[in-house]
């Protein structure tokens, strides 16, 4: 090895992908409010900043699910590589249980396995996307869905949600984004991240929409208990291009599939009803408590999901420049984290995740409180 | 629901990365090959065509790994998202592991966790990507590189793998294919499909050569239990280039890396010589079975990985136009499926895989002989 290393291509700039690093996600910006924490404060920091319930005991998830798991290893059925769109008997139990609340049948040709809702998102993005197209997303929203449209070159188009009236699709801007480019229009129902839950006279209306445009409608119901009442019939074209991008992207892991069956027959009615009251609890506390501060609004009571959108109103703050600011200096000063809205599309807005212990919630917003009034404008 | 459905945008060209559908995958291929089994024959199947040994008992996984994943499930600890590049514990873990073998330490920011090999390849080729760029990949080898790159706009070449040599890399060739827009080369070792272990004396001159043209070395050691010689630095542009996208892509399943530590600390070491001892056994059958079939070549005994390459002689066969009908015919006719060489890089030879129960590969190999001599030339 006497010659010394000749790198006539800079490989810090050979990344025609980097782009994405520019992009904003949930996690890098709660990461730089995160680095803003105290350390010599005692109190416990209180997370409403992103959605992951599963530090908390009263959200743990159920036994059956751990058992079937645990089934499926000791099997050794399910060490295999699985057909990328899934093993058979998850795709059967996948389709029976949707079929439950549906006027017809889904067939287990109609569900796709993928490793988790973001590699979903992931897939459809990339079966869709082609030069010229566009694609369009809610406002505010769950921006994977900017990110992986931005790195396969599809253009997005914002639409916005109506906070007035509980955060429904505003239509009229629908109908009049879209053109003969637009492959697609993602509805999130229950809301992330407004926790909203649609009427279904206002999904008929979305559904028709869709219709009379021609367009696909995907429906993200990561957080669903509400099945979506339009016909989710997915064209030939789309299947195939969804079945080939997934022969070469990431497998859901097999034992995982292989639980799938049991998890679905064994996972009973009052685990999701005590789960529910628990967020349902939070959402209470969440709304009553914000309220009560005068520099925030709550446009709407969250019905569902984990998280709720409130409104800063900055001229009733001192020395608060933007939602971003206000998250920084609330995480230095109570360490508690709270996204700010610019990630999900509303500047000066906060995005509140409500799924913690109720107790720990309580806590969080007493310091949101505290924080808003030691900062309030002198009168 | 008035109005019909206008599709203005026809959805089933939206695909602008259908491309990926013409793109040839092992899985595909088998697919294709396996729909001509004749049902009615009696004789068990013999799947000598993909590297999947889970199937059989004498290659099930240790107890020590089961115990590890039902302890993760079970501590309720690993229910949450993890950090795109993987929970600390297991990359440290990892490092540790890694780090026996090798005259320096790595650390846990040396390791990402992915979701498989295939998505580790994903990462790696998106991260290098960028117009005008191209990546060498050795001939035959690993198809997902030549997907991948192809799907990330990434120019492929080919260097070859030297059957005579014991499939070693035409050193010339890389350095006649590399110019200043060559970001990386691939060398998989043990090799797949050829099942050849590289010697430390070769690797040092691939290194070398890595070294003269400034180019990175992706080592793909998935099949590895002998480390790579070179020094794996990778350069800080391609880190960041990684992490980006594994911000936007699937992420391994958080419970099954919260196994990680355990697998590593309580797998011994006897469950590898055991695994290990049957690759070989069944290695030996296959050299020697194969190499009494008149019209295939076995230039080199596997010494590793599952699989190994032979050449077809179709001067000696009658009715046999190439490789593809060669395995065509032999699903029909004896139930046993093989991968046509073309689908790795190779047209007219065949990919035989090894890794099934020793009796069933014995089975299978005499069919192979049996095929082979009914559709000799008749001299």
């Amino acid at each position: 090895m006497a010659t010394g290393p000749s790198p006539k291509w800079d490989i810090s700039h050979a990344n025609g992908e980097g782009k994405t690093a520019s992009l904003i996600t949930v996690r890098s910006v709660l990461e730089k409010i995160m680095k803003n924490l105290n350390e010599s404060d005692t109190r416990p920091v209180v997370p409403l900043g992103h959605g992951d319930p599963s530090a908390f005991p009263c959200f743990r998830t159920t036994r059956a699910a751990e058992d079937a798991i645990v089934d499926a290893v000791r099997s050794a059925k399910f060490n295999c590589y699985a057909p990328t769109v899934g093993i058979e008997p998850a795709r059967r139990s996948i389709a029976e249980h949707l079929s439950c609340d549906l006027p017809y049948k889904l067939s287990p040709d109609d569900v796709y396995l993928t490793a988790g809702a973001n590699h979903a998102i992931e897939v459809l993005v990339t079966a869709l996307a082609r030069p010229g197209a566009n694609i369009l997303l809610p406002r505010p929203g769950y921006p994977l869905y900017e990110s992986r449209a931005s790195f396969s070159q599809l253009e997005v188009r914002h639409f916005d949600l109506l906070p007035e009236k509980g955060w429904e699709v505003d239509l009229d801007s629908v109908e009049a984004l879209a053109n003969d480019r637009t492959v697609a229009m993602v509805v999130i129902n229950p809301g992330n991240p407004c926790g909203n839950v649609l009427t279904l006279e206002h999904m008929k209306k979305i559904a028709e929409t869709a219709r009379k445009l021609g367009i696909l409608l995907i429906a993200d119901e990561v957080y669903g208990h509400l099945a979506f009442g339009s016909n989710p019939f997915v064209p030939v074209g789309i299947v195939e291009a969804l079945k080939s991008y997934l022969n070469i992207t990431a497998d859901p892991t097999t034992f995982v599939q292989g639980a799938v069956t049991q998890i679905l027959n064994n996972t009973t009615e009052d685990f999701f009803l005590k789960i529910t009251n628990t967020l349902c609890k939070s959402a209470n506390i969440c709304y009553d408590r914000l309220k009560e501060i005068p520099c925030i609004t709550c446009p709407h009571k969250a019905e569902g999901s984990m998280s709720t959108m409130v409104k800063l109103n900055l001229s009733l703050l001192e020395d608060i420049s933007d939602d971003m600011d206000f998250c920084v200096k609330l995480a230095k000063e109570e360490s508690v984290v709270v996204l700010p809205g610019f990630v999900v599309g509303l500047k000066n807005w906060l995005r509140v995740t409500f799924s913690v212990e109720p107790s720990l919630l309580e806590d969080g917003l007493g310091r949101i409180k505290a924080f808003s009034l030691r900062h309030a404008k002198k009168k």
